[in-house]
């Protein structure tokens, strides 16, 4: 089976490019395709909130709703800001553009930094809740966690190769079971209470407190809550994919999913906090909350509550399939990441922005061994950080265009986002610097500082390749190339090579390095014996070190300075092909050494060096 | 700092090939430098045997004594049997060698392969079990286990490929501080017995049995305390390192090795048993003995007796980087294995053979995660492997010189030689089958098919180039060359590439592959406008599927067919080379990608395709 055709079964055969056109989608859909990120959130945002709460015994899980009540005015507040994100730029206004835009190009590139980061965390934290939860159902697949996350991760990245264009319709799936099942929960939770049932005290379920509850500890399961509210920036950023008019349609869908996500935030952190809800050690709160609430139901309730969750979780993942690739195309075509970045592969998605995400991801599971809650001290604060840049572009943005005449309530209402945003990310910066926030910190300046130079390396790429300084003269005339092959032997793939060499250059020299003594004598006898020496002169020279590359290289260079003709000699290398790639390492790979030395070592070189490669193939 | 002058630091510069010399070691050397692979050994065998027997509690480690005394017993037999080898082999017995001669080249190619799947298991084994010494001495060092094998294993692997040369002398340090600290311990606890100390009982210590004693587990134990006696036979391969009369010397070094061994086995088995020493958890047996003789000691005695054992088992994972890379060597000049593993590298050392060992010994260190207790059971059948067939190699070589006077007793010593191995290696196999020696076992066919399909290679390889059966006729002639050049655009580097395609043929052709429906145009109005259709005629090809190298190569097919004049066309591949190689990953590889589809496409083409390179430099 050859490589493509494992390839078109698991990533399709290759597309024409017409097939290229946007869909639109309606508000349902869009809803789907566009709040996942956000909506999945509360997976492991509750998590969190437990964990950074239940150290201060049940003393401190009596605050869960207090902070889910802060974050859920959070909520509000970027709700309205981005609202009017939407308004202002209909084709989409995501960090990097309205950054760049309004604040200038540095801090656009923060931004894109800070978006970047925060779509391969987003992956890596997705996957791994996913896990968690499956983890919570089966909890013997512990020992197995990384690489499950692994694999979730494969099967996104091979159905984003594939290209999600069909998948629309599928993804609507996942997302509206898990916002149905939850929103069962809330209503079996609130009949169960309506019905009697006593509400629990954590006095009796919370273990033993083993840190004090303080302003500190407070503020920092704040911070670590924030992650609920990645992702909400979603629909601003693709208003072009909703029917026209798309601006008010993106804006009530925008509208919907802050309901439903403070619904379904404030509605589990309630029911956990009313019944008590502790959990188990392989457990998520999550599915310790829906174990309680289903109580006396049957079990496969509970599975597809689990299920559901994962499948989300693998949605929300997706999202940044999604967005990474479309910034990181952004940034190339501006210059500041690799060309190839721009590239529209041939099953219409942009395949390395792809490769490049997955590969990023999968080195953050690998790193913190697939445990969301160390991969979270670093999530919230690149999403916070692009949450604020935007939110003061769209400042910036609104006092530029005072002619409106209600400009300066929209510039209220994103200068309450910006404020919000900004002590938000104060506090998760301080609360968790020392947990992992200062890694991002460092790789957000590090990414602006190295897109700044790959722009440079193409400015100056194209300073030297252009025509408009007039052509220089010495390449106005070559004259005859001088033909140098190294040869290891004589064999028929010389005779190839010096065949070839001869119908382009009268001078041809073949060079033997002689590495055995004695052995040059052998192949001297050869090449008179089979006449070559009328086709090309033999030249051989010792080794001293047994090495081949250097002393041909040696001889290369006295040649061209005895010569002195104002070139260089062209170097003509016979090469094997073996019938299957890996015979090649059966043999040397002298050619290709010779090759890359050639073109590497003398930086300063301003004439030509061809290099030519004659192939003799090698039968099975 | 060029990876050249990186390179010179840690791995020294070359060496000429004059000072290839062979050393000539007096016993006492020998003694050092062939057997610390058989001494150490008995720092991971005692380890396995306390852990096999420890299960039945005291009643099971009230064994100990007679374990080691059975495998004392066979490596009294083990001298015997190899000091025959010595005698019949002076210039060094290798099992591949004496297999090989004796009985055929399969047998001979088992024996190697046992040899050389052994050689890496030695070097992952003891690098363990040196990482296991230091933990027994530092236990919060255990969490790095894995990492700190692979920084001993980089650290031989470094001063191997650096040649051990200069390094003889030093060798010896460790191995009689080795030998000194053992023998010191042995006396003291003599020492102490005899002054009336009491014995100890496993009665006191031993914790609960868990397992039945019986013979199973005896035979088990057994087994895994076969590994002590790996690397017995490294005396017998190395004889040529002996001075005058080789065989004597040898022979008399070998008798020292085997009393030494085996006082040092039976003292530490005996005084562990007398004491009835039992060991913490991360801690070695050894480690738990050395702390119950120098009870009352200063610590520092318990140190140096760690490092010391740490030390020689550097020097014993060593040997196998002298071993390996000689077998692979002998391999690859019969044609089995790639033929760069028969190189001489720039240090005057099998540089790739060296390479490869340690990639599988750091293959087998990750995989079982840092842990001789994991390794051992895949270790020992080796070992037995090699030993049998070397031995009944011997058998055979005795029976066909019948002349020698005394062949019936020489005879007699190998085959008794051969039933003990045999016996051991059937216990062996069946007691650590399911534990992991079942791998061994496929490991050891699977190589010898890949031998003998490497030797398939060559020698159709070799069929292929033969100049005995004439000259092809169609290569007496080749035609005036037709080149073909791909372009992104009208460039500086392209004028380089069409000067130098002009000075070897008369017909040019540029093919532009156009993507971006219009930039076609823009690079025609740029063509005509630098004159150069009078250098070239352009050819614009459309792409459906966005993919470059595709629509040029069908172009280039097309072109071929069309002319009809008995060639291929050459293809001219104007390429940059960037300033830094990292840079290189700011540029299509559409050069590259072109050149491997062109040789790699299809195989029954006949005729010769060349590849022109002309580099463009990018300066800083």
């Amino acid at each position: 089976m050859s490589l493509n055709s494992l390839r078109d079964i698991f990533i399709g055969p290759p597309l024409p490019t017409k097939r290229l056109a946007h869909e639109k989608l309606d508000n349902f859909k869009a809803l789907a395709a566009l709040s996942p990120d956000a909506l999945a959130s509360i997976a492991y945002a509750n998590q969190e909130i437990f964990l950074g709460l239940v150290v201060a015994g049940a003393a401190g899980l009596a605050y869960s709703w207090w902070i889910a009540v802060a974050i859920a005015g959070l909520l509000g507040v970027l709700a309205l800001s981005y609202s009017q994100t939407i308004t202002a730029y209909p084709s989409g206004g995501g960090s990097y553009t309205v950054a760049r835009e309004n604040l200038g190009v540095n801090v656009g590139l923060v931004a894109a930094s800070a978006l970047l980061t925060d779509y391969a965390l987003n992956v890596a934290v997705s996957v791994t809740a996913g896990v968690a939860a499956a983890i919570s159902a089966f909890p013997e697949l512990e020992s197995y966690r990384t690489g499950l996350a692994l694999l979730l991760l494969l099967v996104i990245t091979l159905a984003n190769l594939r290209g999600m264009r069909e998948a629309g319709a599928i993804m609507t799936v996942p997302v509206y079971l898990f916002v149905g099942t939850y929103l069962l929960m809330i209503v079996v939770g609130g009949v169960r209470l309506l019905l009697g049932e006593p509400p629990g005290s954590f006095a009796d379920t919370a273990p033993a407190a083993t840190a004090d509850l303080g302003l500190l500890l407070l503020l920092h399961t704040f911070a670590t809550g924030c992650t609920a509210l990645t992702g909400v920036e979603a629909i601003s950023n693709g208003v072009q994919v909703f029917q026209e008019p798309a601006a008010r349609n993106a804006n009530r869908t925008m509208a919907a999913m802050a309901v439903l996500m403070g619904v379904l935030f404030l509605g589990t952190i309630g029911l956990s906090q009313v019944f008590a809800v502790v959990k188990l050690p392989h457990e998520t709160i999550l599915s310790a909350l829906t174990r309680r609430i289903f109580d006396g139901w049957p079990p496969f309730v509970y599975y597809v509550i689990q299920i559901s969750t994962l499948l989300v979780l693998m949605v929300a993942a997706n999202t940044s399939f999604f967005g990474f690739p479309r910034v990181a195309s952004i940034l190339a075509s501006d210059g500041f990441m690799p060309r190839q970045l721009s590239f529209i592969g041939d099953r219409l998605v942009f395949t390395n922005g792809i490769a490049v995400l997955s590969a990023l991801a999968a080195l953050l599971v690998v790193l913190f061994q697939g445990d969301t809650h160390l991969l979270i001290p670093l999530f919230a604060i690149g999403a916070f950080l692009a949450f604020t840049l935007s939110q003061a572009g769209m400042v910036v943005h609104w006092f530029k265009n005072r002619q409106d005449r209600t400009w300066w309530l929209k510039l209220l209402a994103n200068g309450l986002g910006v404020t919000a945003t900004i002590a938000a990310l104060g506090i998760i910066t301080v609360s968790k610097f020392v947990e992992g926030a200062w890694i991002v910190l460092l790789l957000i300046p590090a990414q602006v500082l190295l897109f700044r130079s790959i722009r440079n390396h193409y400015t100056g790429v194209r300073e030297q390749l252009t025509l408009y300084e007039g052509l220089p003269p010495e390449l106005r005339v070559l004259p005859d190339p001088r033909v140098v092959l190294p040869i290891g032997g004589v064999h028929r793939g010389i005779i190839y090579a010096l065949r070839y060499a001869k119908s382009i250059a009268r001078t041809v020299k073949a060079v033997y390095i002689e590495i055995e003594p004695g052995s040059a004598q052998q192949v001297r006898e050869r090449w008179d014996e089979w006449g070559l020496d009328e086709e090309a002169e033999l030249v051989i020279v010792q080794s001293e070190y047994r090495s081949i590359v250097a002393p041909f290289i040696e001889y290369l260079d006295k040649y061209d300075h005895d010569t002195n003709d104002g070139q260089l000699a062209t170097v003509l290398l016979p090469e094997f092909v073996t019938a299957h790639w890996w015979e090649q390492f059966l043999h040397n790979q002298t050619a290709w050494l010779i090759k890359l030395t050639l073109l590497y070592r003398r930086r300063s070189i301003n004439k030509i060096r061809a290099i030519i490669d004659v192939p003799m193939y090698l039968q099975d």
